[in-house]
């Protein structure tokens, strides 16, 4: 896995996606959290040709101090659903538009979750908002974040208000 | 505004929708939330025969104690997403299957959100997800919440374990 | 906002949308507009970044002279409908096509609305349709203007003829 | 053709259909333009068996007082964009959901009108909507009638703040 | 109305497209005709912008000893349609891919007609097989054109078997 | 093979489906042969079950004396589509709507028919319109079809213009 | 689990499914393998809610004697795709259709795999066809198999013919 | 035909396509057999231009020593359902994606196959997953195949754990 962060505690959000060829639209994922002053890992596992470390992962994430997962994934997309299967932390899927069906097969393996074991959708190929709602989450417990988020809700105004 | 709970101070999760006959759907995600010990106000207001309530609404939550907000919505289903404009707490949105696209168009509406607004989607119809989610959510800050999270996927696995 | 005309009595027609980004598929509006001898204002407002703005916009509008609002979006594109929600002006809605799902996101938030609150929704990216279309409604009260329409239609019949 | 009122001169809004078995989706519309106080006739012209009749209603209704046509079709669902051809008045269009595609199909073919011709699309089978667009169209030129729409949303939000 | 063939009798198959955008496509059927040896003429008319036009040509076309019409259309796709409204003769709709639909809507806009009035629709784009295909139309009531096609059946599967 | 017709010589119209389930949907297409006065076969055959006897049908069909195939199939709909990979003679085709997709799959296995080898696609589930199409298609070598194809269609027109 | 099959060494083909409810689906499975005179077992697991049983099932499967696994699922539908990350066997999946999205959404989750680990999808709801698959694919090592095959492909031609 | 290989006894795995066309998105199916250590045939073939040869390739391959057929074909994409017709071989479908609808339509016609005569069908353009299924297949009947397939599993384990 690779990380971007070094601390010894886990950052509060992972950012996890099934291959390298993902990272081009997943990295908006920490562009965002960063700009709310989160930290995040960023690993590469799949749930189909890594399942087991998917399991060992998610089942161990609460434990190494991880609060919320972002998962992107293309075509059948499996790996937002297994994270959640293995995990009782919150799990946000980002639908990546790859091949001939550029996101509709994603956004359908990821958002239709069966009963029980929700994946929380974005927008096909939208990471960047994976990243503030992660940010929302964690603002549900730390009031700070939720302020950031209003802030950076005022600088979007903004930049509408000055569009010409 | 109906309310199934009768605290002064609110409960955590809003839930929202915009015509009564979506109740028949949204009843789940209290539903939900109460097995996880967790209580919920439910109300119907409607992005666009009640807009300036969704407004007032959506920017007071955070204050009268509101952490997460669930919202359904069928056809062009702006409710979840309104929301999410005029607040900064987490949104989650459920589209509800009505008429001859049968939630298809709600899911577009609800999960194709622009970059800076996210709604964490679940799938159609699926209210009693958006009760899991936020629960999850709210286990970020809460650590019992996740405890009992993790009772129910267990329940879960259980009750797969012994149907024969 | 950007204005394109300077009366101080506002233009009977506006044309808003969301982002600096649709205005080269918006334009075409104005365009037509301008063939049919209407004039127009154009202005970025956002439902989901300035939601303030287009409330107290749309709620305005009629006082302010405006009689059709035409309004762009693209992805889950809730401003032609947010604005219809808060005025009682004929809005016309063009899906903008962006993203993976090339406008037929945006077209189905933008005509599945609910009961009484429609928006007059125009072909994906046809936002020159748009101002036809606001420039035969405004004939409807204005009998120059629908014999404007008529040379219109003449002129595209002998484009038709002479094509070879 | 069926005729709902005997007026001499024509009511402001023609409701046209492609057959007895759209009269079902359709009457909504006329229900939608009494509430608004606006008179509507109502008839049966196809544009596939009865193609000179429509070219002969639509180019004839301007002369005859109609000020916006109202059209349903299913299918492939011609009836809205060749009455849009033959008139210079406004046209709204109403997919009406018939057979296996339940009015996608119809949809497609009313809003995706070429340049120069455009028809006002409302939701698939949501011909009230067409009536509540017909007489905001008919406001731009009568002030009552924007009051009356105006009176309207009112009620349809009092309508949502008292459901319980 | 552009004419690539000049003799005083109209030949047996004549190629129609709502606007010169559509010939590039379109070419092809009359590509396949000549292989077949059979003239054919082709003109632009379009539905909504010359919709008398449409109607003369269509009505005329038994008269001037037209046996087969070939329509291509893109997006709402009405003339095919249209034509089969006019005449008793057999019309084939080519659906053409233009706009971000690519020809899904214009597929459904010529294929779901109205009991009563087909048109024999075949694939998006596909031009080429319009012309095959009312070649053996033709073929019906001429022999010698069926051995042609059986003829150049024969060429595409040496085509096939040689393809190294 | 199930026959309706005894002639010895084959009825002009041959009218085949891939299953007894199917006949529900195709006997419109005789009903309609029958309304213009042309005799029509009906055969039980299967591109996938009996493709030796589909093969052996279609070429021998045109010595038979058999002008025009209708053929009616769901699902991934191969009939029509092999039917006139081994004839010369113009191949209608029905999709017809069966399962989950109600016949959107059977729409794009007719249609999307490959270069060299078009089958004249119609409206799903509307083989009323098969048998118009084979009865003009005839009428290309024989002026009384043609005029009784006008008939009908006259017909149609006084049906609408008796609707009430 | 439930078992259908009491013998020691596993049955052959391992058929398996999220739900108690997708039984009435999946047991034209475990009849076409019967009837080919191949045993089977049933067992219900769950991708999502006992994803280690998932896990170890799919990884013993082939010392347990299983050779071919089918695995059912609708809406997200990760069972099939999960088993194959597990094993080397091949997995033959059923899309399941439940819901709004009627197996379309099961479709695209159980086709769509990524590079390395295929699903051979069947058609929606197809389960006796996943075990005529199963049947082929252990026919390869077992020419008796085959000709049974080949005995009931004689079966069904025979159940065509006689068809009337 | 073409071939690469030049074994007198045919390859296990035949990997045919209905043109020259398809062999950019085919060849990967050959490539994965290779690695696999699996022998490949390839040929063209075309239900609609050659449909005799493709009755007695697949009727004669079982005969010839070939075990599994992969057919990839795109649009109406009749080739792996009409060899499924032909023979008691176990038969993959690749849809390919070509053209407007970019394999959605070949899916469609590929996987939609009726009850008793199934086409294993593997995503959009993935021929390469074509060949590792048929390794699986072979395997059922070879454990060493399955070892490889093993092997193959491992190494894409490695390289994502390794990716950085």
């Amino acid at each position: 896995m690779s990380k971007k962060s070094s601390s010894v505690r886990a950052a509060p959000v992972a950012i996890v996606m099934g291959s390298q060829s993902d990272m081009s639209v997943m990295t908006a994922a920490g562009d965002a959290l960063k700009k709310l002053g989160i930290a995040s890992h960023t690993a590469i596992i799949s749930a189909h040709r890594t399942p087991h470390e998917v399991a060992k992962f998610a089942e161990g994430a609460r434990k190494k101090g991880i609060q919320v997962i972002i998962a992107g994934a293309g075509g059948a997309a499996h790996l937002p659903g297994m994270i959640a299967a293995y995990t009782e932390l919150p799990v946000i899927g980002v639908p990546v538009p790859i091949g001939p069906m550029q996101g509709t097969d994603a956004l359908h393996s990821i958002v239709q979750m069966p009963k029980g074991v929700p994946v929380a959708t974005v927008a096909i190929g939208n990471a960047w908002n994976a990243g503030v709602l992660a940010a929302q989450i964690l603002g549900t417990g730390d009031s700070k974040i939720l302020d950031r988020v209003l802030g950076y809700k005022a600088e979007m105004r903004e930049a509408v208000l000055s569009s010409k």
